[in-house]
């Protein structure tokens, strides 16, 4: 294993987000005992998203401790599995408080799985480096659409739980603020030819750890302040 | 560990099946504590498909980074292990609806293994090729007449639970449909010669994504609906 | 890693007893928490025989790839650990139908330990070969005995569940048919001055792969299924 | 792996301090099933940070075998996260006392990783080593302040258990005492331009162990005692 | 990994604890949950100290492939945690049959460690080895007369539980008999000025064997017992 320099702010911010993402993984894995029923399976997607980063953010580390920069794929490869699995992970949150169609869920899944791709495929230039933008871009705001004016904000807008509520325009405002760094990122590397030397890596660790921490304390505080409000009504 | 680069497609769908087989697994595992009792078998033969499955990518991928194409043999070894726990684990989904002969089992069991085998036999040239082609696809036809037309399709259409018939006819397509990709690349390889310079490697791990995630979640899926139609009922 | 080739027979049979071992693992410690409380210790015991057999033959294949055979101690220091966990085993599925002395459980883990070890230092050349092979075939031999003549026999004959003596028969004929390789292996390389090419690997991973898996699964459904008898009746 | 000499004191301290904290985890881990439930939490969150703790210590280890001394970073990353998780941990054991703000819940967390965060800045030399000192050493005090005067303190001084308030007691000790290692340590690298040749490290190994596994284990006692008190009250 | 031959003694008494001691964790893990609520914590210790065992005889073997014989710290870094944790675990099992203070909780674990941490300091010459060697024999003696003419064994005595009486009995006789190899192979290390040619090693592996995976087995045993007793009466 490479030793790294004190200096070395991206790789000690790689490191971070190491620990960090092992840390929430088994606090959500635990945590997911603790809650109500209907609510262990957000819960646990986001422990599984949490477990992926883990992976994804040590294999990019060993990248960077190689030299030369880390290669974009190596986010995207990540992301590719734990952004459909926030995206169900609030589906099912949402489906807590009254019932929403297959279709959503089909199409959720699918729009996810695209926008990530479909960025990559830019990066990579195996489609036009604009067109993948847009396109990633659209799918991203058709999420956002949902999860704003769609039936998941109807349902959850009419809930009893006023800790759901609350969670949920949470969760709504990490990928709506913490997701923006993405197309940015794409945007910079796809265009303006930058090439990672440390920095937007250590960009995308904090916005990570962010939105798969933040994101996934989140669902899990607002489960078990939920199962409790049931408890005691 | 070695680094691979943005425009690796092939090491990238590789990683990808690691990650999304790791998230399968963690979901099953997790899932099989949340279903009724007689329905906890199906779904753990379906975890433990997906944690054989990422032993046998990495080592795909790491054959892979070492340049020069992933030898065949990778591949099967995975198989042989996967596919009959998922052809069991489809025995047993059906058996939580009625009673099925032990031969039957047997039946299955053997035939699955047998089939994966007698396809590496062709490849490694230890049997003529053609001969373990067509034995191979006698084997898989076998299989789909068992789930189309034999005592397992009976007992499912005479199911009381709606769920568990759909799941059925799911679970059944993707093994008549994506595990077609097997005999064709069977067919490429050990026939037109081909050697896999990465894309042959990109079509399997697809499949495998497919038919080890796809059918892992609908057995679960199933599961959960019908044991909560039950509780219901 | 060391890549293999499609036609290296011994290293695709290392990897599917390693995925085998690890797929019976994950199920029987699935399995011991699906059977009433006085099967769960057999069933954990051949978990653990299983466990240990993915770090043996992990270890065997590393010595493979490294070339020049596997040195035939890699095998005897797995057995040294799990057959006494199937002798014990399969003395608790016994006592499961009535009681049996603590005399027995010390001869039968003696005699295993001592069976494994005496054949070992036939084949390290620390024993006369001759000598080391004639006690380690008198401690099978004993083994066996106790198993057909013993009290345990008494025990299971006069049991009233029809599951324990079935699954009692299959587990014995296991040990007397399945085990006669490893003496017969042993004669081979401490006699005829076989050195290990692949082909004894081979062999005696396709016994492993019968005995611990066989062996393992024959107890737990024997367990599940004496477990449902009684909790019907 | 390297091997290290009876006289290399520092690795042993390492070494000691890995099996020391992988011995609490998973006490910790499994004492977290034997508290009543709202005291799963602290122990939950005592149990990560020693996971952490595992991790961290595991690759400063790695970094003194490549020789020259340990960079001050690994030590740094690892208390990012462990820190705050203690402190959090502290707070909600408080909370099964009372009731807390979530605003002191926020300054709690913010406060502990930016005087991680900034001690970090100044030993990289990111910032000027005497303010980053200083912020430091308030940032520490603040926390203290809140420990000795604030409302946790109130709460827990009301609390009817009588472990509770020992066990506050001595947690805050830890915080206190154990934890003044780190701003002298940092003193000492930042100022005396002292070069970690071994005995920093031990240094640091003997607090980590003293603070990680002392303070799991406080909180893990704290537990088990009041949840007993209170199944006898 | 280094491949080691039939006849290194030495390493396949390494691997044999190694694989001997993963079977004893997994039990004793696994053993935790069958027995009543009082004996979880001495089951659990044990596991611990099994656990340890594995990391530390792991780490020795990697030593002993490397060449040039293992050094002795590699034993006393394994055995200060896992000696405190077995001296431990026989305190929580006396305390099962009657209240002990939690002042010798304290001198028992401040002993423990301080025994083998002073032996460590005469083997690495830190300390004069005449005085390490009779100061660690003080220490183990001290053990030995809490065990027999202490509170301990007052309590043990008066137990209702015959269980426990014999458990403890066969307990302390490990304690004496299978702990006596220590300061035995500090004397001859020590003084004798022997270097670990690989016998000192085999017979540190046969003893730790026997203490761990003995003493372990036996608490167990002891707990599932005394757990049927009281579930009887």
């Amino acid at each position: 294993m490479a030793v790294y320099q004190t200096t070395d702010l991206t790789a000690a911010s790689f490191s971070v987000a190491l620990f960090g993402l092992a840390a929430t993984t088994f606090l959500l894995l635990m945590g997911s005992a603790w809650v109500e029923r209907k609510w262990r399976l957000p819960v646990a997607l986001c422990a599984i998203a949490a477990l992926i980063g883990i992976g994804s953010v040590y294999e990019a580390r060993e990248a960077w401790f190689a030299g030369n920069g880390v290669p974009v794929v190596y986010h995207y490869v990540g992301w590719t599995v734990s952004m459909p699995l926030q995206v169900i992970a609030l589906y099912y949150l949402a489906r807590t408080a009254g019932n929403l169609t297959a279709g959503l869920f089909w199409r959720l899944v699918v729009v996810s799985v695209l926008m990530v791709f479909v960025r990559y495929l830019g990066e990579a230039q195996f489609m036009h480096p604009t067109l993948a933008f847009l396109i990633g871009l659209v799918f991203w705001l058709y999420l956002l659409g949902e999860f704003y004016f769609g039936r998941m904000d109807d349902v959850v807008r009419n809930a009893t739980g006023d800790h759901l509520r609350r969670g949920y325009f949470w969760l709504r405002l990490i990928v709506t603020i913490g997701w923006a760094i993405y197309p940015l990122g794409n945007f910079l590397t796809a265009f303006a030819g930058m090439i990672d030397d440390g920095s937007l890596s250590v960009a995308y660790n904090i916005s990570d750890i962010l939105n798969r921490m933040a994101f996934g304390v989140a669902v899990l505080s607002t489960a078990v302040l939920a199962s409790e409000e049931n408890t005691r009504a």
